[in-house]
Parts: C-alpha cells; structure tokens; sequence
C-alpha cells in the first residue's frame, strides 16, 4: 500500500509466465499490434505512435526527451516535487538548456504561471509530470496544450503516477508525448514504460534519423542531428513497432505481455470506471486517515486519487511504525524524499490495491501500530470514516 | 531453434510469475543480492560490481559505454560482424572518437592484429562482442586482458550472445566490462541484462559521479564529466545495489526474478556442465545439417557452440523454407543480416532448447521441408549424424 511499485494484478503475473515466440513470429508481431491499439485506449488518443519503451518509467522519460531534445535545446521544466527534478536532470543530460520554475512542495501550478514561464523562457520542450507521487499532488494538464500550441511548444509529460488513476486525455488536452510505467494504476510490474507520441512529435523525432550502422542501406537516408543514445532513440523503435519492423533491441517478449494484459483488463473495465475506482478508494483512504485523527499534507483539493501523505504523528517513529506495519502485519507504506523525508508517510490505493479489503486492512492495522506507538487515535476511527465513504 | 530470443525455460517464467514486493522491502534486497552474487558465479568474477541493467542486453551495452566514455574519447571496436557495428555506433553516440578494424564475416582476430591496432589507435577502451550472432562466430579474448592491461586500456566485452555457452572467464582474462542479456543461453526472456564491472573500471565511472537533482545533498561531491545519461548512469546504480541503496530506477521485479531464478539454474548445473551442454548439443547439430548435405558458414573451428549458420541449398526459397518450418512443423529458425540475407539460415541449440529432442526434431523436419522444395537431401543422413555424437 505505497506509493508504488505495488502488487500486481495476479492476471498479469500469469500472462508474463506465457511461453516466448520469436521477435519476428507473427504471432509475436500481432500482440505487438494489439498492445499498440490497447494502450490507444488507455492513453485515450488516436497517436499511430504509442507502444512500449523497454524499460522502467525512467527509461520511458529518457527516450521522449533525448529524442525531442538537441543540445542547447531550451526545455522549461516546472518543478512541484522529485520527478520535475528528475525531468530537468534528464533534460540537463540531453545538452538542453534547462529552465525551471517551481511551487512549494504541495501545491501545483495555474495555467496562467507556466504561460508566464513559456512566454520567458521560450522553450521548445515543455516537461512536466502529471502526478508526483513525491508530493502526491496532480497538477491540472488540461488548458496546457493549448498554450503550448499557441506558442509552439512541444508539450511531454510523465503520466507514471497517475494513468488509470486520474483523467488523461491525450489528444483532448494536446499533449505531444506521454510516458507511464506499470507500476503504478496500471497494476502491473516495472520494467515497460508505454508512451504516445503525436505526429508531430514523431515528425519532429524523424527528422533526425540515422539507421544505424549495420543494418544501414544506401537507400536510408540521415537527417537532422542524430539523436544521442542508440537505445532511446525512438526514430528507430517506431520503426521497430511499424511495418518495416526494423531490427533494434530484442522486444522484452515477458514484460510485453504484462503490459498487454495490464492494458486489456483497462479496457474490459473501461478507463473512466478505473479513474473512477481509484478515486472512491483514494476518498475511502483519505477519510480514514482523517478518522484516525492524522493530518493529511499539502493540497487536497490538487491530491492524485491513487496516494495520500500523511503527516507522521508526534512522537512516533515513522521507519519503527513502518516496519511494524510490514512485519507485524504484512502491509507496506512508503517512506517520502527531499524536504518530506521523516515528516510524512505515503499510502497508495492502487492498481489492483485499490480495493475496499486493502483499505479497510490497511487502515485497521495502522490504528493498531499508531496506539501501540503510543499516538492519540480514535477506535475504530480509520475504518468508520472509510465505510461511511463506501456507503 | 533460431539464433535468439529462444524458448524460456519453464521454470525461470514460472519464477516470474511470484507476487511482487516493495523495491525496499529487505526481502527485496535481499533477492538483489542474491541476484549479485549468482551472477559472478555466472561471470566467473569477483566483481563486486556485478548487477543488472533494466532493459535489453543492449541496454547493457549503451551503459557500459556511455558510463565510461567522455566525449572526445578514442574507442577500438574490432568488427566481425553486426554487433561490431552496433557498439561502434553506440559509442559515436557517446561522442566518441571510434576507430574500428574489420575482418571478413565468418572470421576472427588474431591477438596479434588487436594488438596492432591499440598500438596505432591508443585507445581508451577497447569494445568487442565475443560471440556475434551475426556470423556464429567467437572470438577468442584469452589472451586480450593481457594486452590491454600492458597499454592501459579498458576492456570491454558484450557476452549476450556467448555466455554460459562458450567459456568466458571474466577475471582470468582480464575483462574490466562484461555485459549480456538473458535472450540466449541464459535460458530466459529478453529484457534484463546482467553486467560485471572490475574494480579498476568501477573507479573510472565513480570518478564521473553526479547523484542527480532531487536526491543529491550538500555531502555528495559532483567529481568529473557527468555521464551522459540518467538511466544508464552506473555510478548511480552502483548506489542503488549497494549498500547506499540510493533511489534511482525501479527495479523491474518481475525480471529480476527471471534473471535470479537463469542464473540460480545454471549455477545448480555448474558453468562448465552449461558450457559442455551446449557444446554436445552444437556439435550434434553441426553433424546434423552436414549430413543432410548443408554446407556450413565461415570458421568453423571458432564458431559459437550455441548457433550454426548454412547455406541456404540452391534452389530453395529461404523465407518459405523458413515458413514452412514455422507454420508447418513450429519450429523457428532464423534468417541473417547484412551481407549474408538471404544467403544463409542460423539455427541454434542454447538455453532451454540445448537438447537432445530439440536437436533431433528440428533436423527431422528440416530434412522434411530441404526434400518438399527439391533440394538433394540424404534420407535419415540429419538426424544419423546426430545420433552419431550423442553415441
């Protein structure tokens, strides 16, 4: 019950134990399709380019922005918790001159603050995340593309945190590249990272292709600035998910099917029905803590459905009363970063731990381990307040 | 029966399919460094340094490389085959300046002419595959750990395609580097690759480190150029295996426990029995594709013992062989690159499908499909020869 990686879906664990085909059988070509046409659903876009980056979430950021970004590149980045860090780091690594606005921990941006921004910076990147479990706060994306359209920016955001847990809407809000991860609301392991790219990303990532050597024919022309890593660099991989179907890295065969089923079972429940169920554990969850008399840390009117932080009450040690939960009672809660790091705890609900067992247990447990660490706490408060949100 | 991906063995994807756990819950760590210590075994090294990169083997390639190239660095990359080409092209993307040399696909070098050419080029790093899929061909390294030692340069070599096939012995050779993916012998899916680094070539990265923003504090120094990227920064993931277990990536589970459970099964059978194993099992294939009248592909003295490349008989239609071979009877076998498409078939006996029944089914059908599109084949003449070196 942390912010994530969280226990996946038992489905998916037994799709990732499916025998291997070839990278080039048809059968193996055709689930590669059927993942590409599933995360359009999930991703809610019509993007011919959306397939998986072989990697963790990580993997996924690098590869949009090493591939947007050339060297002395401006990218303005605003920051409202690690992962923008993270964004600006990664961007930094590119060669790109990285600009940085920031809220405090806590709060998110107003639409109005990054047009400021973009209008200063003049950036061909925008990068932001869309929830960042850090804070857990979940900053508002839908008047963004329209700004970024109007003063030709090309917009990317991390959905890691957030997909399937949260409204994105790809095409709707005109963002040009999302990455994710699955674990997370997509209730599956680390290790695939699936993104969508627009086609006017995919132009603009085109327009610096070089085959690689080796497999390079006369015919393949290079253009543009050859984008700086071999593995990340997605001019190639959609060649790779397309129809030439062009030689790159092995397609990590195990975590393509995880993804894949991870994204199926979205679609059989629906995207609006998974939102809408992370967010009725989420408000369960929040209540509860509520109940149990703790405080709950920065913005709530902002907090991603999927994870809530909670101050740790004085005179409790937050690593003793977290290691209590998960040796005593088998539950993890996560720890926090930076300037949060030993003031909060952070309690997921999601993927397939958004459930009303999980948070019920989760929420008798704590009470237990928050009296025995000697905190004020009202019997029984943690469960009834969830209950009367489930009622 | 192809050159790679190949058949997982059941009980590493079963192993894959356990429940996940928290990137920091001790039973976690405690699984990673279990994983460290399987793999010097596979290794054959004392490593500390001997881990897991979350992505493809070549993911684990572009680490090694970007880890320890500055840009402006000289690399020698000795080509004899595709993947010559790809690290070549890998390390121009880190900026290097990359001399190569070339021998005929189907050869290998002699120490001597490395020698020649670090003697002429002084490089850095000294990059080469020891098995290229490409060719079938394994490079001698015994006697390069020496050389390179004597001219001061770093030795790097990508295994994926030889190890725990042909023997590889990390530290008696010498080899600063090793990385390599579980697509082959290791008898697992594509998607986590393994690596070794020595002390000395630990010492050159941690000189490069740049704890990115977020996590880093007042006391973590910023010594050297910082590694070009984030997600194959090896410095950092050093942290995030040791003791520190400094946040970077998350680690990809699921595969971790793929990759723990390959190495834990070969480790059981012993290095050497793997290696033999393959050995027997490429021998009787050899046999086989000789006896039914093939002739096969370059040196055979240095060919791989996991994969053996013949000529496609004249007269046969390659892709509808193959075909045939797939659809009728479900067996893949692989086509070639470069020069050799359409020329030459690849077959290989590695990983799970290094046995006997394996083996002797694929020469049965083959003999089918050679006699279905009128090449001269001798009756039996496949699997006789087969069963010759297994008596």
């Amino acid at each position: 019950m942390g912010p994530g990686p969280i226990n996946a879906d038992p489905r998916v664990l037994r799709a990732m134990s499916a025998p291997l085909i070839g990278q080039y059988d048809p059968a193996m070509t055709a689930y590669m399709t059927e993942t590409m046409e599933l995360y359009r659903e999930v991703f809610r876009t019509a993007n011919q380019q959306t397939f998986l980056v072989d990697g963790t979430s990580r993997a996924g950021i690098e590869a949009a922005l090493v591939s947007l970004i050339e060297p002395g590149d401006r990218v303005l980045v605003p920051v409202f918790g690690r992962f923008g860090h993270l964004l600006a780091e990664i961007s930094e690594r590119c060669g790109a001159e990285v600009h940085t606005v920031e809220v405090e921990w806590g709060q998110v941006f107003a639409p109005e603050q990054i047009e400021a921004a973009i209008l200063d910076v003049r950036p061909k990147v925008l990068a932001i995340v869309q929830g960042d479990t850090a804070t857990t706060m979940c900053q508002p994306l839908a008047d963004l593309g329209e700004i970024c359209a109007r003063h030709d920016v090309l917009f990317y955001c991390d959905a890691t945190a957030s997909i399937a847990g949260n409204e994105l809407a790809t095409d709707d809000w005109g963002i040009d590249i999302v990455t994710a991860g699955l674990q997370k609301c997509l209730g599956g392991p680390s290790g695939s990272a699936p993104i969508t790219i627009s086609d006017r990303a995919a132009g603009v990532i085109n327009g610096r292709k070089h085959i690689e050597a080796g497999i390079r024919t006369d015919d393949d022309p290079e253009v543009g600035r050859r984008i700086g890593s071999n593995y990340f660099d997605l001019a190639m991989i959609m060649d790779y998910w397309g129809e030439k179907r062009l030689n790159h890295h092995t397609e990590a065969t195990s975590m393509l099917y995880g993804a894949r089923e991870c994204a199926r079972l979205l679609a059989a429940e629906g995207i609006d029905a998974a939102v809408e169920r992370h967010r009725l554990h989420g408000a369960a969850m929040l209540a509860g803590v509520q109940g149990l008399g703790m405080t709950v840390f920065g913005d709530v009117d902002h907090k991603m459905n999927n994870v809530v932080a909670v101050h740790i009450p004085d005179g409790i040690d937050g690593d003793a009363a977290r290691a209590s939960m998960l040796v005593d009672y088998g539950i993890e809660i996560g720890t926090s970063f930076g300037p949060l790091h030993g003031k909060v705890w952070r309690i997921g609900t999601m993927g397939f731990n958004a459930r009303k067992d999980a948070v019920l247990l989760t929420l008798a447990a704590l009470e237990q381990v928050l009296r025995a660490g000697g905190a004020p706490v009202t019997p029984g408060g943690g469960v009834g307040a969830a209950q009367e949100v489930y009622a």
